[in-house]
Formats: structure tokens, C-alpha cells, sequence
């Protein structure tokens, strides 16, 4: 009984420990995307523009406000792409990160790589709301 | 000595249990992305566009293919919006998931509703990259 009693201690205690752990490694409630949508200009190589992706990808490392960063090449069957072809979302805490970001150095030279090949871009910034409640 | 042996037994157990569960609940490598920027007609009133917004929002309760769901409002300070005004990211863990989203009964209805008030409407699908690694 009393090895019982010890046993189902550890086991409670364990389990809370794990929830500590949880809530702790939990993110903030709602993040901050940054979607940048990019169509390069006609004629622009694909080994031109992968260079372009390898040059945004770096940003993370360089940029510590970045939390999170992702992209990919347009894949929909729908055709209302409107020409642009690739989309990066990158995730900010706070919008003084989003801020601190937009004229940071290393962003900056980015621009300055891509803007020669770039035709159009549209960027959208939102706080996430992830509310899927039946209306 | 027992006590201890047997404590450390359940303890490993656990372990390995929470190990077995972490494995099962771990998503995909690569999530498939699918990117909705909207532009509502001039003259449709917020109560319109949030009416539209909850309709959207409710999908993932009718379609269970939808594996996240999120969306907000631009906030982005550059002013490259291009005049649209929110941003709908829908998560699926394959293209098949996707196709059957597109033409399902739930996702027509609620295109037969945005269409009157919609401007324009941009959508890039992508399987998500996260590398970061520097050139």
C-alpha cells in the first residue's frame, strides 16, 4: 500500500512538472505575420531567383527579432495568383519587433538584392486570430 | 531498495509513454500552406466584412480537412497591401486535402456569400520551407 501510495506521488508529480514544462515553452497568445508575396520580373532565371530565397532565408540568423520563418513556391490549381509566384510569412512577437526589423541592416541589403529583379511585391501584416466559432 | 527499483521503473514507463505520445501527435515535416488575401468592394460596411469573416472562420468546424485555420487584419505600416485589407491562411497536410476543401459543398457555400462584396481575392498555396541556413 505505502509503496502504492509513494508510487502514484511520483507519478502526480511528474505529471505536474510536465504541465510547468508546458506552460513554459508555451508561445504568446496571438503572433504577428508578416506575408510578403513576390513576383519576379520576366526573364529572371530560376537559378537567379533561388538565389534571391537563399538570400531572404539567411535573414533569420542575421535578424533575431524573426521568430519564425517559412516560404514556398505557388503550387494552387485555382489561378488567382495574380502572377505572383512565391510567398514568405515570417512571424514577429510585437510590432516593435515587426518595426525593428523593416529598417534593420541586413533586411535593407536584402532589398537591395532583390529589388532589381523584383516586378511586384504585396505585403500584409496581421495579428493572428485563430477564432473558428460557428457564427 | 524495492521501492526505489519500482518508482524508477513506473518513471521510466511514463517516459517512454510521453515519448510514444509526443511521436503520434507530431505534425508532418512540411505543412501545405493556402493563402487568401481579400479586398472587400468599396462601400461594404465593417458589420459586412466581419460577417464574412465569421462565415470563414467556421469552415474548419464543417470541413475537417482544414488542419489550422487563422486570419487578422493588415497592420503592415509600408503600405504595400495593394488595397487588400485581411489575409486567411488555411493549413492542410496534403494536396488531396486541399482538392477535396476547394470543391466542397461548405467552401461553395460561403463563396456564393463573399462573391457579392469581393474586389479581388489573391491565393498562393505552397509547401511550407523553413530552412534558414545562410547562403
Amino acid at each position: 500500500m505505502k509503496l502504492l501510495v509513494t508510487c502514484a506521488a511520483v507519478v502526480i508529480a511528474l505529471g505536474m512538472q510536465t504541465e510547468v514544462g508546458r506552460a513554459a515553452e508555451k508561445p504568446p497568445v496571438r503572433k504577428l505575420r508578416h506575408v510578403v508575396c513576390v513576383k519576379f520580373k520576366d526573364g529572371v532565371s530560376k537559378a537567379q531567383s533561388d538565389r534571391i530565397i537563399v538570400a531572404f532565408a539567411a535573414l533569420p540568423s542575421k535578424i533575431p527579432q524573426i521568430r519564425e520563418f517559412e516560404f514556398g513556391a505557388n503550387n494552387s490549381p485555382e489561378g488567382l495568383n495574380k502572377g505572383f509566384t512565391h510567398c514568405f510569412i515570417l512571424t514577429f512577437d510585437t510590432e516593435k519587433d515587426r518595426d525593428a526589423y523593416l529598417p534593420h541592416a541586413s533586411h535593407q541589403e536584402f532589398v537591395k538584392i532583390i529589388k532589381p529583379v523584383l516586378d511586384e511585391v504585396l505585403v500584409i501584416d496581421y495579428w493572428q486570430e485563430t477564432k473558428s466559432s460557428s457564427p
